[in-house]
């Protein structure tokens, strides 16, 4: 991560720096997004974008410019590299009280940083999970920074050897995992939390529910369950840095012992969504700099 | 507020700031603690700094080496002010990843902040309280700085013209207001949220309960609740900034009209106690750095 962008300009990692009395600092009081980058490509960006708005409205934190621009003018400079882009704009900056004064400006980072993406051959061996009752608050579909519940979740799967951690909430329905969303399949049919304050609305989860409604694989929003486990096909996790990755375990229930043919039809589907968008990003780009 | 302490040196505020790859600024994840200073007195200082070592603790964030000394350095630097006191220690600075790696060196902030304390004056004219369902997470006792869902409810009471938020969760108990605890009064018994993960335990609150226990005012840690609200005698509300406030309105609820008889027996304690901390400090202070 040779360089970082912080409010308009483009600096080595080491010297990147935000005030001590950032809001994102003192009160997680931040939206972020986490894009992957194909050589220099930024997939789904419209969709990450959006999805930015609408954490931005949700926190009320007021949108700077349209970030777009500067990010494309950061990734040139980066030159071609892949991995994973993340984007961060909190509400600012100004001495500590919870109610921010108006007209803060908010703080913009962003920075390109090395990702190990999965292999096939590690897709195949699937993920383990660790469930745990949901901590965290209940506006998840705010894509916010204030991630201690997340974190420390995340330690105790990682305490218990899992590979991710994935809550389910009083009434034992699972809703997403740690830093992707969950499914399970019975049936034929994917089951998957419904959207709210519950989940983050995934982008590969949207392009996935798109495919299977185009290609006839059944699709339910009703929260798969702690007590059905043992009835259950398949189960995967999804995400952007991720991709389509099986579970072959939740605890110590076995789920699977390859990856189902459900999931791995959404995999293939997937790989070719990430593909089209890679080819048709020369065109979207040009749109985005009109 | 003229000076910061970040990690050990003392700067101009305007000059403070940390890495940008901070945890704090990331992922919120980061404790803290705010104390009361008068006169360069840092009141109740050692219950701040015993809850600060539980949060560091609940949140395994390795403690730095105890700071007690490096807070009475600073305020020393700070030259008998009068203000809040903040302190923040965030796991650290590392490329992103919600899994810290092992050894990483903790952030350490501090700095004074000039405060209004409430008059005797604003005591006698009470809070008004806007009440939300309690979107937090589940971790309350742990005193982070993922404050996202706390700043959200009280934008929205700001909106409604309130002075503070509480909170109550899914079977209608309030659990605690947005930077402060929150008690009803009925019959002469004081009614609060038990402890747990829905409240922070606060130092004020600790006083107060042990005063009751002494001075004969029963104090119950059953959690006063939405639908009991016209039976109340008395509301108020405590905090280390706060101190001792009556709560005269919840929502369109009028509790009382003016400072009922257990709150100011309460406030007035409170006062006697402060006093006795700030009498005592010279004392605790050569303990300290012994």
């Amino acid at each position: 991560m040779p360089l970082i962008y912080v409010n308009g300009k483009i600096i080595p990692a080491r010297e990147a720096v935000v005030s001590a009395m950032d809001r994102g600092f003192l009160f997680g009081d931040a939206v972020y997004e986490v894009i992957k980058v194909d050589r220099g490509v930024p997939l789904f960006f419209l969709h990450h974008l959006l999805r930015l708005a609408n954490s931005l409205h949700e926190a009320r934190i007021p949108a700077p410019p349209f970030p777009a621009r500067e990010v494309l003018r950061y990734l040139a400079a980066m030159k071609g590299r892949s991995g994973s882009l993340y984007l961060e704009i909190s509400r600012g900056a100004h001495p500590r009280n919870h109610l921010p004064p108006a007209g803060l400006r908010p703080t913009v980072m962003l920075f390109l940083q090395d990702h190990h993406f999965h292999t096939a051959a590690e897709r195949e061996r699937g993920y383990a999970l660790h469930a745990v009752r949901d901590i965290r608050w209940h506006r998840c579909n705010i894509k916010a920074t204030s991630l201690m519940g997340a974190i420390l979740c995340k330690l105790e799967a990682r305490d218990r050897g899992a590979d991710e951690v994935v809550f389910y909430d009083a009434r034992g329905r699972f809703t997403e995992a740690g830093s992707t969303n969950f499914y399970a399949v019975r049936d034929g049919t994917v089951f998957t939390h419904p959207l709210g304050g519950a989940i983050l609305k995934g982008v590969t989860c949207t392009l996935l529910k798109e495919f299977a409604r185009k290609d006839g694989i059944r699709w339910s929003e009703r929260a798969p369950r702690l007590a059905e486990m043992r009835s259950w096909d398949e189960a995967f996790v999804t995400g952007t840095l991720t991709g389509v990755m099986p579970v072959f375990t939740v605890d110590r229930t076995r789920i699977s012992r390859r990856m189902g043919p459900v999931t791995r039809r959404l995999l293939e589907a997937f790989k070719r969504e990430e593909a089209e968008a890679f080819a048709a990003w020369p065109d979207e780009r040009r749109q985005l700099l009109k």
